[in-house]
Formats: C-alpha cells, structure tokens, sequence
C-alpha cells in the first residue's frame, strides 16, 4: 500500500496532539507537515514532550503552497473560523481537507452564523462538504474531498439515537439528551474555570440555554428521521480528561425490541458496540479507543426509552473519527491504525 | 439553651463520620454515644483520624438500654434494615428518632419490601414517622418523634421540582431527573469498582433499570402535585467525592415566570438558593454546607423547562439535613451549627 | 470581647478566599473591606460564588486611607511586591499588617531581591517584621505589628524539622525536604499547565533547581539550630486541589527518643498533632483545617531519621496561619475561630 | 516470524489486564491461554469490557498441563507465592516463565522469606531467575528460561541511580528514594483506603518503616556498585491511576558532567530517555508507554545529586517490562508490540 501523505494543521491543542499519536502509528501514512501559529520554529517534541523519540517534525507557520506541495490530505484541528479559509484553496489543487472544527457542519450558512458568531468564508463550499460520520454517510466520505467531522457530542448522541429516528420508534418532538464530558473538551486553553483547582471534586451543567453542538444534532437526526426533530440538549463537565456519555431519554411510539433495533442497525460497524442488556456502558472501557459502546434500556418497563452511549471525546469525537474518515476514502481498511485497545485503568 | 444528649448509631461511615463533624461543632449537643459493630471498643478517632483532637469518644456496641438513658435523640446512619429494629423501644421511651436509612421513606410497605428486599419489622411505626424534607415538612417535624430523612438523589430532586408541581406547571406524565453522584453516596464499603483507579476518569449511568429512590421521589412528588407522576430518573457516578447535581426536564404545561416561582417558593428558605437567570451551580459551591443551589431554563425559549440542582450529598442529602430537623424538633434554630460555609477550592 | 475591624487585599485568589471563608465564621472579627484590583465594585459572591447568602462584602480598589480609617489589621493575600508597598503608610498609621506573601520573609535584602526578582520597596522595615511562625515566635507576635506569614511548604517544613535541630539530633549538612503539594498552591491564575486535563493522572517535580522556599527555610532553621543548615528541597504538584505533604531526611547524631522529642516540642501547641508510632499522617485529615500532623519515623533502625509532615497549604499554610498570628495580635484565644474539623471525605 | 504461544497467569488484576492489552497488539504473540481462579470459565471480555471485540479467551482454571501442552512462554501476573509453585515443572518442560510478582528477585532465600512472610517453595530454582531489567542483564535475559521482573518502584528507582553508582559518583552510605505511586500499584482487590472517596484530594507516605522492593534495590545496586548501599526508601501514594516518580538524593563524591553520565549509559536504551537539562519529566508522558524518562539536577551547584525518574508502573514497571524480556529471550526486536506512544492527556 503506497502511504500518504497527511498535513496537520494546528496540532498544539488536544485534538491535535492525538491526530499526531494515531498518525504516527498509522501504517499508511507518513506526516509531512505540523502547522502552529504560536509555536512555529519549535520542535513538536517541546510542546508535546510525549512524543519524544517518537518524531523529529518542527512545527511550521500555515503556508498553502506547501500543503499543496507536500499533502494528498490535510486535517485541521484548529478552532472555528481557520479551515473555511484554506479550504477552497487545497481543494482546487486537489488536497483533500478533513476539518474537525465546526466551519463545514451546518448546512444553512445563516443557521452557522448565528450560532458561531462569524461570517462564513465559503458557503459555497458547504454543501459539498460530506458530514464525517461514517456509519451514516461511509457511501458519501468514499468519494468526498471535503470532510466536516462531527462534534464530539454530537458524536454520541446520534449513534445513541439513529436507531430510534431512523426506525420511526420516538416520539421526536421531546427528545432529551443530557450530556456529559471530560475537560479536554475544551481545549488546551487557560481559563480559569478549567484548572484543576477548579474542577476537581466539582461538577456542573453548563451551556443550558443552548450549545453549538444543538443545531447539528437537530439537523442530522431531522435529516435521519425524515421530521423535524425537537431535542433538549444539555450539557455538563465531568472531573474526567477524557471520555463523553450521553444519556438519552424518550417517549417510545412503537413498542419493540429496542436492542435487537440497535444491533441490527450496527452488526457491520467496526467501531459501534451494542451492549447486552443490563450493562451499562463507562467511559473507561473506550478510553484512548475509537469506539462507542451503548446501551439501551427500558426503566420500569414503562413508555420511555433511554440510551447511554460513550466515547473518547478526542477519538471517536475527534481525531480518531477523522482518520476513520481517512480511511475511508483513502481505501485504506476503515481500521487502519484505529484497533487501538482501550487503555484501562 | 440547654444541650440535648445525642446518640448516632453507625458512626464509621460516611455519613456518620459527617454526624460527627457537624454534632461536635454544634452549640448545643452533647454527643453521649456512638455505636459500631465493627469497632466497639476503639476510640473513635482510629477510625476517623480527621477527628483526632476533638473527640474522646470510643465506639460502643449498640445497647438499647444505654441509649434509652443517655440520648435524647438517636441518629441511625446505618443500613437499610437497622433502624427499624430499634425504633419501636427508643420512641416508647420518648428518645426520639432520625433515620438517616431509607427504613420509614416509603408509606406503602410492599412497595418498600419490593424495592429494600426485606420484610418490615414494623410497619406499624411507618405512619407516624414524618419525611424530614423541612422545606415541605417543616411544622410535622417539629412535633415529630421519628423522621425519615429523604434519601441524597430524593433531596436534590425534590427540591428541584416542588416549585413545579405545586403550582401544576408541567406535565407530569413524563418527567426526567437525570442525577449524578461523588463517590461517597456508595459508602464506604470496599467494592472493587469504588477502587479510586476503577473511578478515576470514568463516568457511567447505574441503576438504569431503577433505582432506590424512586419510588421515594415519585411518592413524595405526587403527594406534592396531587396527582401521580412518572418519573424516569437515571442515577449517573462522578469521579468526585461529593456533591450530586440533577438536570431536571420536564414539558411546560404553564407558561409562566419559573424563575419567580422558584423565588417565591424559597424565598424564607435558609438552605435553599435560587440563582440568578443564567448562572450554573457547581458542586463545589455547596460544598460541605448543608445549601441546595438551584437555577432554572427554558432553553431556545422552547416548551420544555429545566431545572439543574446542586447538594451536598453527605451533608443536605444526609447529616445536615438530619441536624436540620433536629434543630426543629428541639426549638433550637433551624441553622444552628449548619451556618458551616462552603469549602472551596 | 470587641470585635476588629479586618481588611483584606487580593480577594479573588485562593488565600484571599479562605481568609474570608475563615474570619466570616470568626466569633470576633468584621470584614469591613475587601479589595480587588481587577473585579472592584463587583460583588464578592460573583467572584465567589460559594459565599452566596454569606455576605454583602463588594471588591473596593486599593484605597490606603479608607484601609487606615476602616481597618484595625490588613491581610495581604496579594502577589510578592503588593503589601511592601502599603505596609509603611499602614503601619505608621497603626494599622497592622499580616502580609501572606513573601515580601517580609527574608531577613538579608540581597537574598530576597536575588530570589524575588525585584527591588525591595521598604527594606527598613524588615527587621520589624516577625515571622508569623507561633509554634516559634509566638511571644514576638503578640506584640507584632507586621506579620510575615510563612510560605505554604515553609510550615510543613519548618515544623517537621524544628524539634531535630532545636535539639541538635541531625546532621545539618545534609538534610533533604521532599514536598508534595496539591495546585491551588499554585494560584488562580490560568497557566495551561494547571489545567484540569494537564494535571489529571499525572505527577512531577518542579522547581528542582531552587524554589523561592529554600532561602526562608534555611535562613529559619539555620536561626533555631544556631548553625547553618544545608537543605536540598524539591517541590512536587499533586492532582489534588489541597494540601502539603513533606517528606524529611536526615542522618541522625544524637541517638535518642525522637517520638518523645517531638511530643515534647509541641505537647502544648494547639495546631500540631504528634501521631502515634507507625502511623503515617494523610493530607485528607488536615482538609480545609489550621492543623499540622506528623509523624516520625526509624526506617529500619538505621542512622536516618524519616519526619512525615501534613498540612492543608490554604489554612495552615496560609489564612489559617494569619488569623492564628491575628488571635495572638489581637489578644484573642489563639484559637478563636479556627477550630475548624477537617472535612473528610 | 512464526508467532510464539504465550499464557498469562492472573488475567482479572491490572497487571494481567496490561498483559492482554500489549500481547494482543503483538505482532508475534497468540495468547493462547488466560487463567483466573474466581472467574474460571467466564469470557475475558466479562471482567475486562474494554476488551469486547478484541477476543474471545475465557479464563481458564491453572491447568500445568495445559499449559506445558499450549504456552512457549507463560507469564505469572499473580500475587506473591503463586509463581513459585509452577515455575520447576514448567521448566523442566522447556516452558519458559516470566514472574511479574517477586518470588524470584531476592537471591538470598532468608531475606525474601522476612519480608515477603512465607517459606520459598522452590529455592534452588532461584539463581537460575535472570532479573528482568534488560538495561542491566540484556545479554543473561537473552538465554534465560526464568525472568524475575523487577518491581515497579524498583524499576524506577534503579533505572535512576545506575549511572551514578556504576561510575562511583555517589556516597553510597546515604541515598535517598523517594517514590510516588499511583494507585493501580496496589492492585484491584477492594480494601478500604484503596477507595475513590478515600484517595481523591488525598495523599500520604506509606510503608516508611520498609516497603518489600528496598531488598531488592538494595541488592541490585550494591551489585551495580560493587559495594553495599544504604538506601532510604520511602513510597507515597498519589491520587492518580497510573504512574511511579521517584526523586533521588546523593551526596556526590565525584564532581562530573552528570547529564553526560547518563547519556553515555542510556543513548542505546529504545526505552530510557534522558531529557535536557532543566526539564522535568511528567508520569503523563510516559502514561501507557514502556519508556523511563529521567532528569539529573545539582540544585545550587550544591555536593548534592537529585535525580527524578518517571515510569508507568504497569508498563515499563509490570507488563511492558515483562514483554520487553519476552521480546529478548525470543529474538523478536526488543520494541515489537511495545512502541505504544504515551496517551496524553
């Protein structure tokens, strides 16, 4: 298998540093550029001293030429706002862009502007752009050249509920999903409310009265289910690095075999774990891992059903789905470099 | 104000340990006794080194007789199942009861029996015993003999949803009370997967299928609505030590001001706080205070309502709530030896 | 008893915070101004949002004659530099000052100005000042006017080591102090290395070339021995929020009873806890507490003697400390307010 | 490269568990047997649900036939003492055997059977162990049938003080270790202070008066030195899962470049890193990799050495380490399955 060759541009903060740990493990790819505005000129060792003797790579300032000239692929790990401007560039010159930020996500440009407060570079390019979930749209990455990953929420909370919407089983007009993430959700920046001192022992909803990650939840599910879907959405940060759960509750208008729904729905999926009835899926058992385990339960055998769902924030809803994406429309085996065991305890 | 002569029975776990950090800070009790089976004979402080210092009591083995001479009110923070062997003898010899176990919550006895797994050894008593929510039991409390103090999820809950279903503003056929716990709600006992490396990083729902309090929170609720509620409640563990928050949805029925509502329900309330329109509470702002914190939403302005609700599980979940209604049963001041601050960080 | 009006400056922080935490639970004193550069005229309990329904107090800005007309004593929770400013004009106006930082600490202004980076603003007044150590200069602080407050690892250091070379059982030229603290040691300020996520599951040491606490441990213990101490001290940050444990070696010289020499030392010092043999102190049972616990230790009977040494770096370590040094000041019990129960869990 | 059969004594422990996750990565590995005496015909993926879809092994009751019939190598992850009873038979049918646990470290019998309390079971088989630090004894691991795998904290303090007494730079009279563990050290079994509520915030000096590894560093690095050292030991237990740092303190005897001291001896290691001067190594960047990476110091240019060192002690301490060995003695490449990059954060 030839390898390819991957830039990475922002790779100082979390999902960056994890692009580069798989990547580096990856057997078909070589990394052929790390960008970083702050740290350009640096060894990537300095500011990610794990990596140590594992790469030799120095962080570079963002230059299109270069992508152009070095990478058959190039990832972005870098806040909203960065990859709708470099996109339309790498495109035309056939490098294919896998954004994991939220700049390609949201199909109604007017939707995006008003959650993400910006104007949008691009917006032609947002509907060429395949929504990088590949147990819905794997058909659609194959032949994508623009890939917008999804949230790491948004990650859990559809596999959680494609099932139900897609199957007709919910009531759709009160769905409620109550989320749950470690700190690395929120990125490598100091503020205060994310330092230790802060968070330990300490746990809080926050975002109540609406998180980015709504709008492109509600439009997928919407778009799965044929019907407008109404979800209640909130979400809260765990005293945890790492790891997503997702509880998901609603009222059920076709009464069924809830697991046998969901493990027909994802038999074939390499990176989706339905469990046995009665286990409840811990952040720990996907930790460092690609994959989402999930549960689904009936309480009390009454007319709600609730899901729980989990995954590694930075991999299944970040670096490891993007390189899962890779994958996929690199015809690289969909779990090249993605059989990393989940590391425990 | 003369002291009153307090007896806690179960003294080495969590929330007996709790018992005596806040008794022995209390202006006026004595503690005249406290009991383990494990450890009669030790001196307390070998068990509760943080205690060394300010305590010379040993622990004794629980003598029916010697409570009935030393103690004017006995507090059981033991398991399931021991209060109730006792309770009958202390309260015909006028020593009053606060249970800290879950033997008098529940009113109706096979539903007790169902959910607790054992026979009642007196059912008898549980009519009589009072529900020790004093923000909605507060003048039964002060002429009680026995109190059944609420459980931790069930203080969070309520106390989140009273405002709501007193005044009828939700549908009530479907509710969702979405918890989560430090670890010091499971106790003290050693299970393996309380190990602090099972917990640390990890997160999940338990009890799915239900749990304990429910039948507790619906009961009281429902009493609370008059009217029956279905409640969906999913208890979730936190890699922290203590504090329960709750999210709260619920579908309005009433468009109303729920901030109002809330404010006026607990506006002469020492120990609860209702927060200003968008602020979140956090765990740690309650922490080892004997506050409930308490804010409401209406997210996107849509038609459901949001609760989220933050406590102290060991102390308003259990021994603060406790030594609140003792303090209203012996005319001392509801806040007497509770005004204990927060501690942050 | 007539209660004093206190002032503090630098709110916002960790120290600032336990101070009011502490004194507004002091039977004695009035909070009558509390001052923040940065949040003046915002009301604490927005900074600090734990002492909600605990106090009116709003952040002033730094105003020397409204200290002078409305303060008895400043606490200076401040960065090094700040009280070195204010401290002449307040002390000539006979306001007292107990500064928590470092300005006072050491004797010789080379040494302080070298390890501090700056410019002493008043060295006159350092002879003055009295090192806020009661467990040593007890007498002297009664009569103090200006207090400088040791440093978090200076305690636990100091006092592990005190009754050894008080009583000349080391070798003092080779004596090693390995400390272990927990971050809000470290501030409030955001540094990306106190994140939550950076310090989760992790460890190191810090600092190992020279922390600022070396010169005043050195410059104090050199004093009580009367000799020259060489001490080789490195700091290391524990994912825990509070708490210093220190960790002492030294040859011994002098074979002797060193339980009994510890007994001996502090048999009458209200914060300092003597364990019994083999029982080994933790950071837990000193939480959120003004205690110092320690232990001694033999290892193998060998010629080295092992001091294990527990404080919680914000109360003994820091505002405990300074209202101790307030009570011997102000001629209250030493231990007004500060019999504070360590929280546990 | 034909594939080698290897078994796994003790699968439910966190050592075990560490096994299974490195030899199922292996590219040379079968597992073809896992044994656990409570969990004996339960599937693997029961107590290890991070391992749901990476096998089907069950645990299989000890069957020495079995495994002299299936395993080329089998590794013992079990407590002290089990080793010992298998290892002579499995020997003398050419199985070779790698002994986590440390009935194998101590070359004389009388010392292993003070401290570890019991009577050696097969005592002449002793000398014929080869001590499973391969930066050590690479060439004897090469021919060895019988590894005895160094402890965790012996593997991290060794690793720190080789360089210096190889070379005779240090005072061996008066060397200082002070080691800090994370939990999983202590292994699954429920115990009371191993509890999350008991560990968070939390952190204590243990086994002060002597932990089981001083013997065995003792005897390692007197070998090392050709001269007897007396080593100061203590271990601390910090809140956090994985990772050992252990902080050394010498005397020096012979001024020298220490930095160039350790880079000679280690340039070769695939697992030892030296990092530059004034660099500290962080446990997370070695979290779930097999490297050491160490720091040396001379704080002050003082006559004192310090060096600080950190492990995973499940890898690099346990299972890493182990593999490593297997790695030697079957001529696979010393890093095959083990160039696990760090998992950060």
């Amino acid at each position: 298998m030839t390898k390819i060759r991957a830039g990475i541009v922002g790779g100082t903060g979390y999902a960056g540093g994890e692009l580069l740990r798989i990547l580096l493990q990856h057997p078909f790819v070589d990394i052929t550029m790390v960008t970083s505005r702050s740290d350009a000129g640096t060894p990537v060792i300095e500011t990610n001293p794990s990596l140590r003797g594992f790469t030799d790579l120095v962080f570079q300032d963002i230059d299109e030429d270069q992508m152009i000239k070095n990478c058959d692929v190039v990832f972005f790990a870098t806040p909203n706002g960065t990859a709708m401007k470099y996109a339309p560039k790498l495109l035309k010159n056939n490098v294919r862009v896998i954004d994991l930020s939220a700049d390609f996500r949201i199909q109604s440009v007017s939707t995006w502007e008003k959650w993400y407060g910006m104007q949008h570079a691009c917006p032609e390019l947002i509907s060429q752009a395949v929504y990088g979930l590949a147990e819905r749209y794997r058909d659609k990455i194959k032949n994508a050249a623009l890939i917008a990953c999804p949230g790491c929420y948004a990650t859990a909370v559809q596999l959680a509920l494609l099932p139900l919407v897609e199957n007709n089983l919910i009531d759709l007009s009160h769905v409620v999903a109550d989320a749950k993430s470690g700190t690395s959700g929120a990125g490598k920046q100091a503020k205060p409310y994310l330092l230790f001192t802060e968070r330990l022992d300490n746990f809080w909803a926050y975002g109540v009265n609406g998180h980015r990650h709504l709008p492109e939840i509600e439009q997928e599910l919407s778009s799965a289910a044929n019907k407008q879907i109404s979800l209640t959405f909130v979400p809260h940060l765990v005293p945890m690095a790492r790891g997503i759960e997702a509880t998901i509750y609603a009222k059920i208008t076709n009464n069924t075999d809830f697991l046998k729904a969901f493990e027909t729905r994802y038999h074939a999926e390499p990176f989706v774990d339905v469990l046995p009835l009665g286990v409840s899926p811990e952040t720990k058992d996907v930790r460092a891992s690609n994959l989402c385990r999930l549960a689904v339960w009936r309480p009390q055998d009454r007319d709600v059903v609730v899901v729980t769902s989990v995954i590694d924030n930075l991999v299944k809803g970040a670096a490891g789905q993007a390189v899962q994406c890779m994958n996929i429309m690199c015809g690289f085996s969909e779990t090249d470099g993605l059989r990393l065991l989940p590391v425990v305890p």
